[in-house]
């Protein structure tokens, strides 16, 4: 995952203290570092850190770094490799100064083939992070090709494959595009005569535009010091004849899972389609529960939904701590369900002798809801019905979502039964694939990968593979 | 506010990782600044640090500090004062090594009297640290005038006034104790053979005791490598003849907003209690509202008292930013409510054309609510009822609460109908004093003060008028 | 000053080693800042510090920068700007990554009239560093107008007018070079098949060379991993039909004092010119003296030169505490001469009676020597006779030495006559320039503008005023 | 080795910067770590750090530690503990606070002894620092049996055997003491009316001194808000009736070596010994060498000597390298006298088919010397006599200079002929001790045993053995 922000003044705001609201209001995207580069009209400025948005931009900072035009990220912890060096908005430097940087949101399937087209014509990679691909893409075009940047991104989108919502930044001017497929959410927005962007639209609230809507799929937005364009694939000249547009494929778990409740994304109200998919949950049981109990706080508002369709009360029964910081603990040497303990505390005598119908949004490897589900009947449930918001999760994502291997996956090594009976409930339900769809207003246009395993486009390990690959998706 | 946490060891368990984690638990108690003292029994090691106790506590300094017995704290921020200096636990140095460590959790009513009494005697303070001045008095009384460390205790109970549950820490012996009105809560547990003491359950239930008790006011709790003893200060020999035990005044705040709801404290559930106010409040109104919404976190569960109660929605309306860090933001330039813009957001066409019934906690200053009742209305509700779990606040609390100057709260200057006007609610509604009463078991061992002003004894800023005081507080 | 160094390894020694070696010997050209640029074949790293050589470069750094061609900076502290952004080398990126370093030794007097012709030409400026200007210079010609670097070095010493002596690396090419006059000494070493590069011989001596000499002004080193190739300007395509070489300008104060006395400079050693300075002043004096003492260490040498020509003894009766460190106390409050007394202390009951010939290398504005002269008189001397190594200094120096403004100079303000009474001497003389100008072998060939005024070619600061003077220089 | 300074103010100067001031003065008896206590009538401040002393002592540190009375140390580097708790001053917390630091120069031999005395009493302690023991020696007598400091330093006298020159602060009284044998230097001076410390008179003279003298072995020095008291120990009541002053044993070493020429010490002029040192080795000569050159900068009294003596020119031909820093290079993988190439240079054609008289004050390993040795002739030198200004060093010293192990000094494993083969010279000799002896006014006064094995009292390492040497010791 990961979340990115900009921002573009017209007149005396300030647009990195603006970017760092935004960022911060994405927080639960990307905990693990953040960054802000920042424009003056002459040269980009840039400051990152490890951690939290609010600890590495004090005022100080914000003040010197302060601009017209600036552009953000917040990094979601990934394998092992949490270091500044990762860390985004990425610094391009020409001879010209250092007046590039970008930031993007997802995954690239087709990095190696890119890059080494890039390395053979001189391009040197400091390291193995998207944003520097995109950038260092668009750079080498611009500078010595003699591209535009609009085309520069054009050409982008039909050779770089996967997932990028993406924001490009020079001296004096902004460009926000997203991929072709645009599987990863980003809204602009109209603040007066400012040009906000974000990958949430909870992000914009807290600016209180006047109006917003999202980044068309393939869309570039160019915001200068005179105008704001928006700039669609289908109208460069550099769409060979018969090209189609792509189908959408939007991250369907962005709904599910990922987005603040408060967000609108993809056309929908996350908390509806929350509310929906508990109503669903809910018409497939009879009165089978006392009270409806979501695991905090991913589950919230699908636990309301099936409360308030099957009128049942619904309930805090487990607290969760979210003074998690930065840093975290071993697994303990002496109990297993520890960091769960450590995360999760049943209210005391609440479940005493009660039918709990607990909710959890999915199960990737099984391990944290076997231990919730034990906390439970611990603290003296009767039964314990646990029901899944999403269809079970099978199939690994290459678009920007971190799940681990398929053979982690407990849906792809067990049957629902033998899930249920590992887990240790008293019955197990998950949302049906057919119902999801329900749930969305345009249903074609979701990517369902990690439940059925059909990639829009497939990550490949070898570039031959690829390359055969591509004529094909080139005429999708 | 503050927490406190203590664990001994009897085997090869470590105890500065098991203080951790019950500080961790407790987080919620204070932010600002964290602190393990530890102890191998031969010596006392240190380690305080600003900010949360998972980044302040990597694995290496645990692994450093561990020990067989450790106290901890975690600190609230308070007035203009976060410094490393004011951290607790206090450790006091003297010819024999670093050998003793002190933490609290409270506010002492007659601190300048006690510290002038020691300074004439030649003790040096360093700090105005509540958690210096118990220690202090310990060792004072028990190296120049050869008391036992029980006795200094026991002494220290009849002369310094005030708050505090506070740990004590030699290099191989712990004491915890709390002042004889039993105003902050303590805990003590056993695993196993171990004992661990905390402010709250919550933080006992991550280490899963076999059992726990409440610390009796005026009681002492010693664990010795051999023993633990629990002597109760009327057992002891420096308790006057005609001594009687003191009425308890435990904070009645804890129950209503401070405590976590899974918490256990003063022989009650404090989500009960919430579940017990909100209903109370239903009581007073007829069928007023479509959906009964909280402001989030604190006043949840009053919230789903009052939804159960009335048979009406609860939802989750408004959403709540948790990732605040450490350094907070200067009010904005130029928009008034933007700090409470940055903390929360209401989900998007949830609130149209509704009748909301707005539950919060408490009005302090009243400046949040009006904001976050002004949100509501502007995110389409059609009414807004605002109910109150907790009488008018209209005094300061002397005894560890951080409230401001009684001229700042809001209660103190308007009546509740200028009140509701300035907030902008339809309708207001605070629960009664008497009723607030019948929501606990035992309603007279409970301090008001901050809604009554019935202070168990006050706050003198002289020493005499401290010492005049004192003969009649001796004798109650 | 300043102090470069450069090391171009064939096989397994380490180039980052060698140069941090050479420029600890170099220490005494510049304490400020010191840093090293390695390439690896591949890629430039770099690491630059305040303060020390050995304080900056501890073996954990050297070993991560282990590299096969590696260049070095020693700044000296000049008016108030010591910051890390003011440190070299100065490392310049393009799309094609970090593949080039320059470092330099001089000043540069027509900066602004180059940089502004780069600035046009959209090449960016982030410090206003001699050697940013030189990589910017040689940079640009050599990616965007097709020119070899060689070539882009040789067009530069026919534009950039002034003093530098420089280094610069590519990722694996290293290119050593000097301005048309020689104003600062560089000296290339064979090293086996390696090739060593540094501002003074001293630094070569520490790596034992089979070989060393001067690179000639105008010259080009190159070292490939194939060949060295040596490219003086004359030899190249880019000169002028009727170009003539430029007479050399050496430096002479770089052997009255910069220079290391164990450096052999220009073709001479430089403690010889320093001995034979000393005999010429010995010449000018009947028996006046019954010791020669040093202004240490900087006299030492001139000193030792006066005592064995007169047959008297030398003694060090100043003692001089080396132990300075980076920083620097403000002058003391209540005593005038109090930095002089920190750096300075006689010897006990040695001067008592005596009349000292005391010797100094040159008078800047003269409130040292004074105070110097001051405590030799306190401790007792009967007569103090001031030697003074160099003619009176009444000019600046706009080519690397950092001299005060013309009014600050003693020699400006005041005749020798009024100096001496000033300084409280009993006598005072200056080495006369036609007696200097005997202490060298190529007279001709260096540059005594700060005694006569002469220089090779004006600062001026207003471009126009350097457009005129330009042809003038460019057929000289 | 190490330095210690201390000044005490009667009106408004600053201590600290005065100490900080002596300090730096006295850099050269120790570069590895420095520190400063500041007491300003009320409590004590410290500040300590690796490194040098104008690094460590900035002047935002100096003014927040101005003071009226302040200690402060230097320290030497020793065998791999370099490290911030072996540091001094140190500074000694009671239940009083922080109110007492002591600083100490030299080695004390029975410091198991007197440590286990304490520690069953009940005194912890932190480090092994000699300052630690002399500090808490005091403090236990005078906080737990109720003695005066003098009384406690004069015990402390007769009880703690070896080599301490110390200095002892209290939040208002300074005291400067010396061991009875006076093995170390200590002089005080009047400054106005305040009061000076400091391990050498280079120190004092910095502050221009009224008048100075030496503390007298067995003296203690106490500085009050009100008064000078100079306390002899003879005069104290602790004496006991037979007690017989102690022969004085100065180090003999520190006019040799370590202190600074400059210096007055043990009622001599350093530089006059060391000319007189010179004297004596040319007086063992014929006319053998037409230069004297020293090892800098150690030798180059003694080397002026032989000169003077002789009336041969006296010549600095090696140049030494003064910038060393803090770290240390490790020994250099392909040349084995790299280290010694880092630190000096011979001057180039200078010593050509010359005659080479080489003084040095002392040889410990023999291994630098022979590398110097072997440097000069191969800089050309026809002979090299090598002339040693001091005895062959045989035996450690257990009183505070940091002499290796017996069996790694060469003269215990070598007969000089031999040494003199090793080393590489055509001629070797070494200063008689009985020659050394006419160099100083008082020779019964100094100790040898670094030459000749006469300890004064021996370094015992079990406790039994030294309880037997004590009752002799006590009344010799």
């Amino acid at each position: 995952m990961c979340g990115i922000a900009a921002y573009y003044c017209r007149k005396n705001r300030d647009a990195t203290q603006n970017v760092m609201l935004m960022l911060y209001a994405q927080q639960h995207r990307g905990q693990e570092s953040c960054g802000i580069a920042a424009a003056n009209g002459h040269k980009i400025r840039i400051h990152k850190a490890m951690g939290y948005v609010k600890e590495a931009f004090p005022q100080t900072i914000l003040e010197e770094l302060s601009s017209n035009a600036a552009i953000g990220h917040v990094r979601y912890p990934t394998r092992g490799e949490a270091a500044i060096e990762n860390t985004q908005p990425y610094v391009i430097e020409t001879l010209s100064g250092p007046i590039y940087a970008v930031a993007s949101n997802g995954d690239i399937v087709n990095y190696e083939e890119i890059a080494d087209e890039l390395r053979v014509k001189g391009v040197h990679f400091a390291s193995r992070n998207d944003g520097e691909l995109l950038g260092r893409f668009i750079v080498y075009h611009h500078e010595r090709k003699d591209m535009s940047i609009v085309d520069a991104i054009h050409l982008l989108m039909r050779r770089i494959k996967g997932a990028y919502s993406a924001v490009f930044l020079t001296h004096n001017t902004l460009y926000a595009f997203r991929d072709r497929g645009g599987f990863r959410p980003m809204l602009v927005g109209n603040i007066g005569e400012d040009i906000a962007v974000a990958s949430e639209s909870c992000a914009l609230d807290i600016l209180r535009p006047d109006s917003m809507r999202e980044v068309a799929p393939g869309e570039v937005v160019v915001v200068t010091p005179h105008q704001v364009v928006y700039q669609h694939e289908l109208d460069t000249k550099l769409l060979p004849e018969n090209a189609k547009p792509v189908q959408p494929h939007h991250c369907i778990f962005e709904l599910i899972y990922f987005a603040r409740p408060d967000s609108y994304q993809f056309n929908e109200y996350v908390y509806e389609v929350r509310h929906k998919i508990g109503s669903r949950l809910a018409s497939y049981d009879d009165d089978i529960g006392d009270v409806v109990v979501p695991v905090p706080d991913s589950a919230n508002f699908i636990a309301m939904g099936y409360a308030m369709a099957k009128k049942i009360p619904f309930h805090l029964g487990l607290i969760r701590n979210h003074y998690v910081g930065r840093t975290f603990i071993r697994p303990d040497q002496y109990t297993r369900d520890e960091s769960v303990r450590q995360k999760f505390n049943p209210l005391k005598d609440f479940f005493s002798n009660k039918r709990v119908i607990l909710v959890d949004d999915s199960i990737v490897r099984g391990t944290t809801i076997r231990k919730l589900v034990r906390m439970v009947k611990g603290a003296g449930a009767r039964e314990v019905h646990l029901r899944i918001g999403s269809p079970p999760v099978k199939h690994s994502c290459y678009y920007g979502i971190d799940t681990p291997n398929p053979n982690e996956l407990i849906a792809n090594n067990m049957e629902i039964e033998q899930i249920r009976e590992y887990i240790g409930a008293d019955s197990l339900k998950y949302l049906r694939i057919e119902d999801l769809r329900e749930c969305v207003k345009t249903a074609d246009n979701f990517c369902y990968a990690c439940f059925n395993g059909n990639y829009p486009f497939p990550k490949l390990s070898t570039s031959s593979a690829i390359k055969k690959e591509l004529p094909e998706e080139e005429t999708s």
